[in-house]
C-alpha cells in the first residue's frame, strides 16, 4: 500500500538518481569549512541589517550603540564557538546537542533540545530562503516584486532536489561559499581602503534618507530594553555554529582536533565579517527603519508601501563597489546562494535527527534506518510544509521570521553548555591524572562561562522576542516536544506489554499442533504454489478451503479439483451474500473452539503486481482477510506469492530504490554508530 | 493501510449504525410502488417544464403543440411500460438492463449499458436535487438564492446518510410519494373543478407575462425540429422506470407477476400526473422561457437577472390552491422529498450495479461483495463528487443538466429492448408449446415495437441535444467503458498467465524442502510466539535471524537467548547503515543460490493494533520487508500475529463493521444471486 502514497512523489521528482556510496571519503578542513559554514557565515547576510532595524526605532541617533552591540556578539560568538571546542573533543560521535543534554541532563532535556533543533531547521529553512530571495531582489526587481512566490518555489525546488537524492560533493559547497566570503572580504578591504586611504565618502543607496524614530528619546529602561532586542536580534549571527558539533565523523583524523579548528576558523570569519559589514553601514550611512514604508523620510516624505529596503550587504556593497556594477552582481548572487545553500543544510539535518529521535523511540522506529529513503522523503516534505506555512504567513519577510528563529537556537545552546558542565563535573569525580583534570577545568570553566552568557541570551530573547513571534516558536517546540513524548509513551508501554515473562513457557496455552488451511478460488498456478509450499512446511492437518459464491464456479472447481487428483481434502464454506471474508474467520474461529490447543495456519496466495494501480485490482480481499484474521488469537497467516510478469518492473525498481543514497551524507561521514551511552572520555 | 483512509470518513460520519438483518421481508405492491417509483414519478416535477421551455423558443403560440408532445411522451411512457413487464417476466433476477443486453447482445452492449447506467445514477442524483432545490425554493426563497450551495450542501448529507448506513424502511419511502402522488392528484381534480364546473379563470404568477420568441414563425424543418427538442425533454418523465427491473427479487410472490403490476400502475400514476399538469399549465396561462432574463417580459420589459422562474409544478400550484397557501407549501416540500428520495436512489443502484460489474470482472474484483461496506463506501463517494462537480459546473440548473440526461436512459432502453427481441428468437426456436409460443410472440413484438420506438428517440435525442450537453454524458460513459474493459482486459491477461498447466508438476523447479528463518528483533513475547508457532510447523531447517544495528543490544539479544536456553540457532547480520531490509533480502537470496530446490518461509512476528496511528509505529519494517520479499522467488511470508490490548477495540470496530447493511438493501431483496448465465424460460 506504501506505493500507492509513493505515486504522486513519482510524478513529480522522477525515479531516484543512482548515486555511488560515498566508501570512505572524508572531508579535508578546507572543504569541511564551506560543508559547515554556510549556516553560520549566510547569517552575516541578515543579522547586521536586523540589528540597524531594532536600533532605528529610537531614531538614527541610536546607530551609534552598533559597534557595541557588534562588540556583544562577537564576545557571545567567541564564548560559543569556544564552548563547541569543548563539545567536538567530548562527543566526537556526532550526536550534537541532543546527545550532550540526552546524556548528562536527561531524557526531557533531550526532547527538548531535540525539539528546539527540529524548529530551527523549519526556520533555518524559511529565514535563508527569504533572506536569500531579498539579496536576489536587490540584483534582480522581479524577484522581490513576487517576493512569497519565488520563496515558495525555491524551497519546492530544493524539496524536489532533496527527494531526488542529489549528488552531492563538497566543491558543489566549497564554490558558493568561497566567493561569498571572498566577495564579503574584498568588499571590506575595499571600503576600508577607499574610506580610510583615499578619503573617500561612500554613500549607501539610503544614505540621504532620514528615519522617523517611533519614539523619540528613549531612555532608562527603554533604551536599555532597545539595545538587547538589538543584540538578541544580532545573535542571529549565531545560528548554525553548532552544525559542525553535528558532523565530526565526517572529518579526516585526528577528527575531533580538525573539528575544532574548523569551528575556529569558522567563528573568526564570521565576526570579523559581521563586524565589517556593521562598520561598513555606519561609514557609508546606511539607513534601515522597521516599518520603511512610513517611518523611512526621502525629502521630508515617507517612501510609502512601494519602497523595498534592500539587506544591508547589498546597501553597503552598493556603496563600495557601486550599484550594478559586475562585483556587486556577483555579491548578490553568491549571498543567495549561499543562503539557499543554508537552507539546504536543514534538509539533511532534519531527518538525521529524525532518525537518531527514532533510534531513542521518539518517533516510529523503521525511521532509524540511516539515509533510509521513506524516511528521508516523509522528513523532507514535513519540513518543506512548515517551512512553507511560515513564509506564506510572514509575507516571505525575513525580519518577521527571525523573531521567531532566535529562540530555539539558544534553547539548545545553554541545555548543551550546562549538560557540558555536568559532564566535566562526572568526569572530575573519577579522573586522577593531574594534566587530564587541568583541562576538564579549564573545558568546564570555558563551558560554564559558555552555558551562563547563552542563557543570558535566551532570557533576553524570551523578554524582548516573545510577542513579537517568539512565542510561534515555543509553541512549535511545545508541539514537537508533545507528539514525540507521546509516542515514546506508547512505545514504552508496548515494550512492557511484550515484555517476555521469565521461565520457559510464557503462553497461557501453548498450541501443540497446527491446522494448515489453503484458501482457494480456483485451481491455477498461485494456488498450486501454495498447495505446494503448504505441503512441505508439514502440519498435523492440511485442507483447502474455498467460498462458494457462485454455484456453478464451485462445481467447476470441484470437478477440477478431482480431475487433477490433488491429494488435499477440499472443504467448500458456503456463503450466500458474496462474502469472502466472514465466512472464513468463523470458520477459523470454529476450529479454535473446537481444538483450543491447535494453531491455524492460513496460506494465502498472493499476486506480486508491478504497478500501483495493479495493486487495486488483486490482493484486496487477501489483504482485508489476513487483517481480521491476525486479530483472531492462534492464527497465523503465510502470504504465498506467485510473481505477475509485471513484478519485474516493480523488482527493479526497488533494487534502484534499495542504492540510493540520502543527500547530506557528505556531512555525516561514513561511520554513524552513535554509542547509547555516555561517550565521554574513558567508557 | 486500508485503516488510514477510514479515518476522516470515521470522523466525519462516525460508526456504522448496526441495522438488523433485513431477513425474509419482502415488499407487498403498496409499499413497492413508493420504494421504486420515487425516481420515475419525481420526474413529472421537472419534465412538463421541459416542454413549454423548448416551445417556447418559437413564441408562446408554439404552446397548443404541448398537449400533441404530452400524447407522443404518454405513448412512449406505455411502450416502455409495456416492454419492461416482458423484462420483469423474462429476467427475473434483478440483473436489469446491463443482464439483458450482456445476454443476448454480447459483452460489448452490456458493458455500454453499464456505462450508460453508472452516468445515468450521476445525472439522476445531480438533477433530482436540483430539481428539489428549485421546488423547494418556490416556497423558500433563501434556497433559490443560494441554490448551488444548497444542492451542494444536500448531496453531502445524503452521501453521510448512505455512508453511515441509514436504517431504511419501505415506510420511509411510501410517506413522501403517496403525498406527492395525492397531492399532484387533489391539485388536478380541484384545478378541473373550478375551471370545467365553478368557471373560475386561474392565473399562474407568470401568466400576465409575455414571451418574446427567439426565433419568430417557425416552420417546416426547423419547426419539427423543435418539436422533436420538446419531445426530447418531456421524455425526461420515463428516467427512472427501468428501476423496477433491477428490484424483481425485493418483490412478494409471485414476484414477477407483482413487479409487472407495479410497473403498470406506476406507468399509469405517471402519464395522469404528467399530462395533468401540462393541461393545468395550459389552462393556468403558464409561461416558461429558456432564456428568461431576456425573453420573459412583464408589460413589456425584460424581467432580468434577478428573475427566478418556478417550476411549472409549483406555479400552477400557486395558481390551483393560491401562493403561499398550506397546500401550496405541502406540495412544494414533497415534491422536493420525492426529488431527494429520487437521488437517494442513485445512492443504492450505484454500488449494486458496480458489485455486479464486479462479478464480471469490469471493476476490481473486490467490490463483488454484496453490500460491502468499503465498495459501497467507494462507490458512494464517486457517485457523490461526480454529482457535485455536474451541479457546481451547471448552476444547479436543472433545465441544463436534463439535457445530458436522457441519453444514457435512452441508450439503456433501446440495448435492452433490442436484447429482448433476440432473448425471444432464442426461445422460440426451441419453444415447442403453442400456448408460450404464443405467449412469446406476443412479448416480442411489444419489446420490437419497444426497442424501434426507443431507438428513435434516442436518434432523436442525440441530434437535437448532442451540443446542449449530450456530449458530456457521452463523453462520461465513455470514459466508463474505457476504463471498465481495461481492467476486464488486465484480469484475463492475469487469468491466462496463471492458468495451471496440464500435467501434475507447473512450477518449473519444484522446492523439496523447507528452510524457515524467524526474524527476531529482541526476546519478547511476540518473538517468543512467533519461534513456538516456526516450531509447530516442522522445517527442513530452522533458525532465528537478527539484524544487528546496535553492537550493544545485539550483545544483549544473544546473552538473553543463551540465558533462556531457546533451542533455535541465532545468526546475527550485521548492518551498518542500520538498515534491515536489504541484509535480510541478500541473506535470502544467498540461501536461494546455495540450494536452489529450498524453499525460504519468513516468520514476521507483527504487533496487532487497535488505532490507526498506532499502525505508523508499529510493523511499518516489517511491512516493507515483507513487500520486498514477496517479490523474491521462492519464498513465503508468515505473519504470526501478536494482539497488544489495544487490538480489542479494532476488533470490536471489526465486528461491528461486518455486521452493517448498505443501505438499498430494502430494494433489492434478500437473495441476490444472479446466475450468470441466461436465466431465460428454461435453463
Amino acid at each position: 500500500m506504501s506505493k500507492l502514497t509513493d505515486v504522486p512523489k513519482r510524478i513529480l521528482i522522477g525515479r531516484a538518481l543512482r548515486s555511488d556510496k560515498l566508501g570512505e571519503t572524508l572531508l579535508p578542513k578546507r572543504i569541511a569549512l564551506p560543508v559547515f559554514a554556510s549556516d553560520p557565515l549566510s547569517s552575516v547576510a541578515y543579522a547586521p541589517g536586523e540589528v540597524l532595524l531594532v536600533l532605528s526605532i529610537a531614531g538614527v541617533s541610536a546607530y551609534h550603540f552598533s559597534p557595541w552591540i557588534a562588540v556583544a556578539v562577537v564576545v557571545l560568538m567567541f564564548t560559543v564557538v569556544a564552548s563547541y571546542r569543548q563539545n567536538v573533543h567530548a562527543y566526537p560521535s556526532g550526536g550534537g546537542d541532543y546527545e550532550v543534554a540526552n546524556t548528562n541532563l536527561g531524557p526531557k532535556a533531550g526532547l527538548t533540545v531535540a525539539s528546539a533543533l527540529l524548529v530551527d531547521y523549519v526556520l533555518t529553512v524559511a529565514v535563508s530562503i527569504s533572506s536569500g530571495v531579498e539579496n536576489l531582489g536587490s540584483a534582480i526587481p522581479f524577484v522581490v516584486e513576487h517576493k512569497v512566490l519565488c520563496a515558495i518555489g525555491i524551497i519546492v525546488l530544493l524539496t524536489l532536489m532533496n527527494l531526488r537524492g542529489v549528488k552531492e560533493s563538497g566543491k558543489l559547497f566549497a564554490i558558493p561559499t568561497y566567493v561569498f566570503v571572498a566577495g564579503v572580504f574584498l568588499m571590506i578591504a575595499w571600503g576600508a581602503y577607499r574610506s580610510v586611504v583615499m578619503g573617500d565618502t561612500m554613500h549607501a543607496p539610503t544614505s540621504d534618507f532620514e528615519i522617523k524614530p517611533e519614539h523619540q528619546g528613549l531612555a532608562g529602561f527603554a533604551l536599555v530594553f532597545l539595545l538587547l532586542r538589538a543584540f538578541s536580534s544580532g545573535c542571529a549571527a549565531l545560528t548554525g555554529v553548532e552544525a559542525i558539533s553535528n558532523g565530526v565523523p565526517a572529518f579526516r583524523k585526528p577528527k575531533s582536533r580538525n573539528a575544532a579548528s574548523t569551528l575556529a576558523l569558522m567563528g573568526a570569519l564570521a565576526v570579523t565579517m559581521f563586524c565589517g559589514i556593521i562598520g561598513l553601514a555606519m561609514a557609508t550611512d546606511v539607513k534601515m527603519a522597521e516599518n520603511p514604508a512610513k517611518d523611512l523620510l526621502h525629502n521630508g516624505t515617507a517612501v510609502g508601501e512601494e519602497y523595498v529596503q534592500d539587506p544591508v550587504i547589498s546597501q553597503v556593497a552598493a556603496a563600495v563597489f557601486g550599484d550594478g556594477t559586475f562585483f556587486f552582481v556577483l555579491l548578490a548572487a553568491a549571498t543567495a546562494l549561499v543562503l539557499f545553500l543554508a537552507a539546504n543544510t536543514a534538509y539533511n539535518g532534519f531527518p538525521l535527527l529524525g532518525s537518531i529521535l527514532a533510534q531513542d523511540r521518539y518517533l516510529p522506529r523503521q525511521l532509524h534506518t540511516r539515509g533510509d529513503r521513506l524516511a528521508f522523503s516523509n522528513g523532507i516534505v514535513l519540513l518543506a510544509g512548515a517551512a512553507i506555512l511560515l513564509v506564506w504567513l510572514y509575507g516571505a519577510d525575513s525580519t518577521r521570521l527571525i523573531q521567531l528563529y532566535i529562540v530555539g537556537v539558544f534553547v539548545s545552546f545553554t541545555l548543551s553548555q550546562i549538560g557540558m558542565v555536568r559532564h566535566w563535573n562526572r568526569h572530575l569525580r573519577t579522573e586522577k591524572d593531574q594534566a587530564a583534570r587541568r583541562r576538564m577545568v579549564r573545558s568546564r570553566a570555558i563551558n560554564t562561562f559558555g552555558a551562563f552568557f547563552t542563557g543570558l541570551v535566551l532570557v533576553v530573547v524570551l523578554a524582548t522576542k516573545f510577542t513579537h513571534g517568539a512565542w510561534v516558536a515555543l509553541l512549535g517546540m511545545v508541539i514537537f516536544y508533545g507528539t514525540m513524548s507521546a509516542i515514546r509513551k506508547h512505545y514504552d508501554r508496548v515494550a512492557e506489554e511484550i515484555a517476555a515473562d521469565e521461565g520457559p513457557s510464557d503462553d497461557s496455552v501453548r498450541p501443540s499442533r497446527v491446522h494448515s488451511i489453503v484458501l482457494v478460488s480456483k485451481v491455477h498456478k498461485p494456488t498450486l504454489r501454495a498447495l505446494a509450499f503448504a505441503k512441505l512446511t508439514r502440519s498435523d492437518k492440511l485442507e483447502a478451503l474455498s467460498i462458494s459464491v457462485d454455484p456453478a464456479e464451485t462445481k467447476a472447481l470441484r470437478e477440477e479439483w478431482e480431475r487433477r487428483g490433488i491429494n488435499v481434502p477440499l472443504k467448500i464454506l458456503d456463503s450466500p451474500y458474496r462474502e469472502i471474508t466472514r465466512p472464513i474467520i468463523e470458520y477459523v474461529k470454529g476450529l479454535r473452539r473446537e481444538s483450543p490447543r491447535d494453531a491455524i495456519s492460513v496460506y494465502i496466495p498472493e499476486y506480486v503486481v508491478g504497478h500501483w494501480y495493479e495493486h487495486l485490482l488483486h490482493n484486496q480481499s487477501a489483504l482485508r482477510l489476513k487483517g481480521r484474521l491476525l486479530f483472531t488469537p492462534g492464527v497465523m497467516v503465510t502470504s504465498v506469492p506467485y510473481q505477475l510478469q509485471s513484478s519485474e518492473l516493480a523488482k527493479e525498481r526497488a533494487k534502484k530504490r534499495q542504492e540510493w543514497n540520502a543527500p547530506g551524507a557528505v556531512r555525516r561521514g561514513p561511520v554513524d554508530r552513535r554509542p547509547k551511552e555516555n561517550s565521554g572520555g574513558k567508557r
